[in-house]
């Protein structure tokens, strides 16, 4: 079980992190109607803070709420935490209880897990799992929410569930007509040739993954380019490094899919990692 | 806004309704990670407790969470309500705090929305709208969730929301391949002919609806035949009468689909509003 260690409410500061404030009607919780991001904590300091309020403001404007100011509540929150250990700092907005009609906001600071720091190490296998839609099916559907992070996480949860008891590490959602999406909490990324490429995120639904970004952006410096493209299940077999990266879990070298391993790219896992500093 | 009125939590019992009781790491807040159900109260009893119980207790098994007994609780929230008052007794099981393991469970009572109330004498207006997914791609992929009522909510609100920015009162969801599914909240039926119809659900994930159930093992007191068959948004202009049915709002005629008005089935309507006792 993991400890939550710090807890920075909006409004109220920081609080004891065991403190229950949350109220039966918060719609959070009672329709998982709010956003979130988690944010890698490294050296004290929230890495890529910018980009994950940028996308945070995106997420909630995409379901009609306004983001607070929250620059100062992740401060207050991470200076409760040791500067010289890496930990996960979580931002979360809610529409607030309907009683109340006010929204909540917290920031949680707590441990990365171990597994996310084995997987950098160890690699992950992964098992490919339809998401049911067509590749370009929530495009023009912003009802559907695709590209906003919000805490409606239930069937990521139980994509990852059931990848793991068939085996696997982690998942690999997959359109009905047969693209590589995204992870359930983590972006696709790979080398092929000279490019270093990620799936688009508009044209597809999937989250725009911050870690993948600035993977991209910062191609050239192993010598790469920048690419964006579809790529189908039988195409990600052959190309010459694939990998899930997450805030978090940082890089996830893929050893396998679907139960046939994948070629070594250890020498392309070094360069990777140390670019994106995990 | 509403109040919120009565809350009873598992294990503590009622305990005043504006407590906050739940924890920042609460996983049915963090990831929409639990499962729920809304019940009618009337005359001071949970209308057809069974059967949400039954559908509830199915909900977590697909998530892996094991429901448990909540029938006094249910008795307990209840039993604080006024007997002459018609309420929402909802019940929340969520995968617990990340921190402590348990599962969190409670149940609230809540007065029936106003506008809830008023689309029973009034009907609506609804706008078809799309899920995303072909009307089967969900039907052998127990990791969507498909038929399970969890807290993953958002997209249901923001379809709603959206439909009603565009002048409409609620939403109907349709496959991309042309077949009405459900709404966001609630259950399509309609009459065709001497048949009481509605769209089956294991075939295409939509959650089974237990008013539509109800209604459908009772149409023979309307002289009606049960029938389950998938129906397009144009053979749904056609039928004879069409409603959206749920557990609070009860029955909604439906006066227009997509700003098309439909046919006047007002004495079909008092009739089924009669057998379900709304």
């Amino acid at each position: 079980m993991r400890v939550v260690a710090v807890l920075a409410v909006l409004g109220r500061g920081l609080i004891p992190a065991d403190t229950p404030f949350i109220k039966s009607d918060d719609l959070g919780l009672t329709r998982g109607d709010g956003v979130f991001e988690s944010i890698h904590v490294r050296a004290g300091r929230p890495w890529l803070l910018d980009e994950h309020l940028a996308r945070m403001s995106a997420s909630a404007a995409t379901l009609d709420l306004t983001l607070p100011p929250l620059r100062e509540l992740a401060a207050q929150a991470c200076s409760a935490w040791p500067g010289d250990r890496e930990g996960v700092l979580k931002l979360v907005l809610t529409r607030g209880s309907e009683s109340l009609g006010t929204p909540t906001a917290y920031a949680t600071v707590n441990p990365v897990p171990a597994a996310s720091i084995a997987a950098r190490d160890n690699g992950i296998k992964i098992n490919t799992l339809s998401l049911g839609v067509p590749v370009e099916a929530r495009k023009d559907a912003p009802w559907l929410l695709a590209g906003a992070k919000t805490l409606s996480y239930a069937i990521n949860m139980a994509t990852q569930r059931y990848a793991m008891a068939k085996g696997a590490d982690d998942a690999l959602w997959v359109s009905t007509d047969g693209f590589a999406l995204e992870g359930p909490t983590s972006s696709l990324v790979w080398r092929s040739g000279s490019s270093l490429a990620t799936v688009p995120a508009a044209a597809t639904g999937i989250l725009p993954g911050i870690t993948a970004r600035f993977a991209l952006d910062n191609a050239s410096s192993m010598g790469l380019q920048a690419t964006e493209r579809m790529i189908t299940v039988e195409e990600l077999h052959a190309v010459d490094a694939v990998w899930l990266l997450s805030s978090i879990r940082g890089i996830a070298p893929i050893k396998s899919i679907d139960g046939v391993p994948l070629r070594d790219f250890a020498a392309d896992t070094a360069r990777l990692r140390a670019m994106l500093g995990f």
